[in-house]
């Protein structure tokens, strides 16, 4: 195993800060603070500025501590999984986020969200006030529990979706939230911790150790094994082509893996779950590598490269079109967070940040290889001058500006976004491998907050707006103002594709959404304007809005409209969900 | 351990419905049906008329052939977790309800709802569809999942809060089916169940066995020793009392045990969980036991009581003023569902509802017993004539209706309806073990499913209708007509009492109500009304409204305003969860 080291990590391309801050100095000689005030000094200390949640009767006490200290603000949302939802988005801008709640009915009802933290590592630590240790440990029968003496399954639960958890006790709680944070901040996974509401005020343990948030090291020998191999499979490679993943994006390396990219003149593609981390205007960009139904030629070019390196790589279902990815066993090399594996090699103990950075280091003197292929001038589908989706993103795609954030819920929405071509500098959060519809919605709000500057775009179908759109009232109440795209298409389009394209379980009550947005901002209520034809969308594209207030666009299309590819996507799901029963069901698509 | 026994249920008070219909017929050598339809059958057997729940990728197929099927409708909501809150509220009506969503993102979404019931002992059936067997048997990294392989997390965290747990198979399906429903049935908990895609239509197993839905069978031995033993012990009490709790409900024998009290002339008393399940205005009614906080001389009446018959007693913090009940040892005996327990003596495998309903029969040749204390008369509590929450609730009594189903909310709305003297026949439905807020709305939905030609009038707080209001859409949508209070008074009150009452961590977001109902409602939209006097308040309870449509009131009154004896219950929350800290906290109240 490796030890751990103090190089401290450097921000990323989206400005994430450095949470291995120098530790505010505490007096040895002081009296004890109590419990809470030193998991907020560590809060502090690790770079946290929000943390979000609701109240509950055993974080109470917290949430005083913290309101009083004033360092952190708390953020209350309408519900618990929109708070966690909210930390989610915002530590894929920040890099880490907080949210608490209060036991069993508040943390239960974020365990989707917190599963989906893990599924699309997401560092999030969700502190739970949890019922008053002496109660538990005597088994008492308390309401917010089974009432049956029970005090570990929640826990359980959390363990099955988190990389770590801990019940807090007065002796080791400073000790314990330095360890998970640590761990949510290294391995990229949510973090899970009790907090019983009687020890808030508990004197804290003294001499909690200096916090530490840095990467295990890796082994040298085999770090420069690693990179003497790249170098020279690179050397040697006819054709060679890198393809990044959501990974590169959360340890931070990509602006690493772009320059190493230039160096040596690397082609490069994403994975539809890192879309909106890469410059697309390169000549070197080849595009989103989608499987079989990647565009432009770029299956066959993955397909008869001798050479792809992979960086944090993943194939999922619906993100390689259902494995059809096709990639020479012998070419393939991908850089995992502590491993590096390929064909006949592989390497442990090679952590990807320092490995990223050791070789661009190593990179510097040499000179630039000479380009080996570009396919990136990208064939524009022709766009039908009708009103329709194709239209719309035809649209959209001239509409996103440079450093925009753009927020894409799943159905139509992540679809059409993951089609676009992207200036300089746009993030796009979304949930492609968890893909909980709804996420969207409340982790705009934490996209907000964590990127105040940046301009934000959401698209989001209206079955997603159903489940969590009440927390638009938390944008309105805090002035924000994101441009809202809602697809109105009148319930479960991508599910049409899927399965029962006319079924009634397909669709969805109808919302006027005009109103809805009167009643979520009470009287700091934000802009709203329906479209549904093509002048109608130019006038509210060419002039949206000048950013001082919320703007919700309601955008209505048929039911079986959908961008391009949608409905292979849909085929495809069901081939693979339903291979015999396919035939026999009632879909004429 | 015994063994089940052929006997069945009859309905209970709330005209619940035998599940245990005879079995649809099946020609023996008709080809076999798919496995969808053998869970339709079974379902439709069970008296099932509804199937609450979110289409996904998983289960979509399963929606297909319950559509084509047409005997169970599907009733779509908003999200899961608020299906899960329906299927609640239908089964608390009903007997026994289900509901279907998608794996991960969709169950794990209601996992909260799950425990509630589980804490509340409600029987929910959650069908999970579940991704392909042939893809989760090979660790295929899909979507929904943490697409790392796992496919044991779901069913692990649902096992901690459910009774009984499958992933059906081809060869199993029906009878697994069959063996949850018994579970749910008998133990009035949840089970959970998952239905991999791929085996939807795959051939049904044959000869799935006939259903069976009945209790275990009681050793008639015991049993007969049990009646004695209460007969004896009830025939030299001075001061016998009965003590009715939420389980006596589930289990469907609270008519029986009131035709058995009417017989001994017993006074009773309900725990506040039973609150709604008894008749208020016989003379043996005592009222609710709410520990040391009782009303009305009612814990020294308990108190010194040398006989007190719990009927499925639980005493949990919230529920008994932080355990303040005192009852003699000696005088305890509690018939819990499959056990008598009492001082010196426990009496085990006794069922609750063959207890009953054997004892009643043996009681019926007695004559009645000279009623011995009538501590009924209600002190009325002096009402103030100013606006507040205390006349509200004075007002309220009055409005309440023979027969009304009354769901409340956790928060100052279940303290004020747990204090009303109720007419004949009404039912409450709440949720004050599991304490969820947001329970109330989607319940309604259920309930109004369950019982549609019954008034039902909700009680929501701000706070509560924030978590999970937009499953008003789903009733306008339906055209059902409930009247809904919603108490604004502007945050988390009921929490202000605990800790924080100025605190900004209590107070939410301003919505406009009445844009929200419009909104939620599209064209077919409900009523609304606001109201924050006395003659405003006179008005609407005058003439609310013909019962054609949907009602929503809104209630307005001052943050730090509550019921009596809320700030109380505050103080006591507070001293419980935080016995140090409460002294230094900035609570002054
Ligand atoms: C929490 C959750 N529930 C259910 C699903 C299944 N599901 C996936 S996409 C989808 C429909 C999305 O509809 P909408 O948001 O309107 O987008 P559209 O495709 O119609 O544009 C559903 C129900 C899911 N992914 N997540
Ligand atoms: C799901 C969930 N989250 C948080 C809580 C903690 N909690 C209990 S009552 C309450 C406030 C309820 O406020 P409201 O509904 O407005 O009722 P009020 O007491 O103000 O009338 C909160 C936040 C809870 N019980 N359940």
């Amino acid at each position: 195993m490796s030890i751990f080291n103090t190089r401290s990590r450097g921000g990323s391309r989206n400005g994430r800060s450095d949470i291995s801050r120098s530790r505010i100095k505490k007096e040895t000689d002081m009296p004890a603070q109590s419990i809470g005030n030193t998991l907020i000094d560590i809060f502090v200390e690790a770079g946290i500025k929000r943390i979000y949640g609701v109240p509950g009767d055993y974080n109470l006490r917290f949430l005083e501590l913290l309101e009083s200290d004033g360092r952190i603000e708390f953020i209350g949302t309408c519900n618990e999984l929109n708070a966690c939802y909210a930390a989610d988005g915002d530590a894929r801008i920040s890099g880490f986020a907080v949210v608490t709640v209060t036991y069993g009915v508040g943390d239960l009802g974020l365990l989707s969200a917190i599963a989906g933290a893990y599924a699309e590592n997401v560092p999030v630590l969700v502190l739970s006030g949890a019922p008053p240790e002496y109660a538990s440990r005597s088994g008492a029968l308390l309401h917010h529990t089974l009432a049956d003496g029970n005090y570990t399954n929640v826990l359980k639960a959390f363990e099955q979706f988190t990389s770590a958890q801990s019940t807090l006790t007065a002796q080791n709680a400073g000790t314990e939230l330095l360890r998970l944070i640590k761990v949510a901040w290294t391995m990229k996974l949510p973090v899970y911790a009790q907090l019983p509401s009687d020890i808030v005020d508990a004197p804290s343990e003294r001499n909690t150790p200096t916090p530490n948030y840095c990467f295990p090291s890796s082994d040298k020998t085999i770090l420069s094994n690693v990179i003497n191999f790249f170098v020279h499979r690179l050397e040697r490679a006819h054709s060679p082509v890198i393809l990044i993943d959501a990974l590169a994006d959360r340890y931070g390396v990509v602006s690493d893996i772009l320059r190493i990219i230039e160096k040596w003149s690397l082609p490069y593609a994403v994975m539809p779950t890192a879309k909106g981390t890469c410059p697309e205007d390169s000549s070197l960009y080849l595009g989103v590598y989608f499987g079989q139904k990647s565009r432009n030629g770029l299956f066959e070019l993955i397909g008869q490269s001798d050479l792809v390196i992979g960086i944090g790589v993943r194939f999922v279902d619906s993100t390689s079109a259902w494995f059809s990815q096709r990639i020479r066993a012998d070419a393939w090399v991908n850089i995992e967070a502590t491993q590096v594996v390929s064909f006949k090699q592989s390497f442990e103990n090679v952590e990807i940040t320092e490995l990223v950075s050791t070789w661009l280091k190593w990179d510097t003197d040499r000179h630039p290889r000479s380009t080996n292929s570009s396919q990136s001038v990208s064939i524009k589908p022709q766009v039908n001058i009708v009103w329709g989706q194709h239209y719309f993103w035809s649209q959209i795609e001239a509409f996103i500006e440079p450093h925009d954030i753009i927020i894409a819920d799943n159905g139509t929405s992540l679809a059409g976004v993951n089609a676009l071509k992207l200036p300089e500098g746009c993030s796009i959060v979304s949930q492609p491998i968890w893909g909980a519809i709804g996420y969207t919605c409340p982790a705009l709000l934490g996209t907000l907050l964590a990127a105040p500057h940046r301009r934000q775009l959401l698209f989001i179908g209206d079955g997603a707006f159903q489940l969590t759109g009440q927390e638009i009232s938390t944008m309105l109440r805090r002035g924000a103002a994101p441009i809202i795209f809602l697809i109105n298409n009148r319930g479960y389009t991508i599910e049409r594709m899927i399965l029962g394209p006319n079924a009634h379980f397909n669709d969805i009550a109808a919302w006027s959404y005009e109103d809805l947005l009167h009643g979520f901002g009470g009287k700091e209520c934000g802009k709203f304007i329906k479209v549904g034809d093509i002048s109608g969308l130019q006038k509210v594209l060419q002039n949206p809005s000048n950013g001082d207030r919320l703007l919700l666009i309601e955008v209505s299309f048929d039911p079986l409209d959908g961008p391009p590819g949608l409905s292979e996507f849909g085929k495809m799901a069901r081939d693979y969900d339903y291979p015999t029963s396919y035939g026999m069901s009632s879909v004429k698509s």
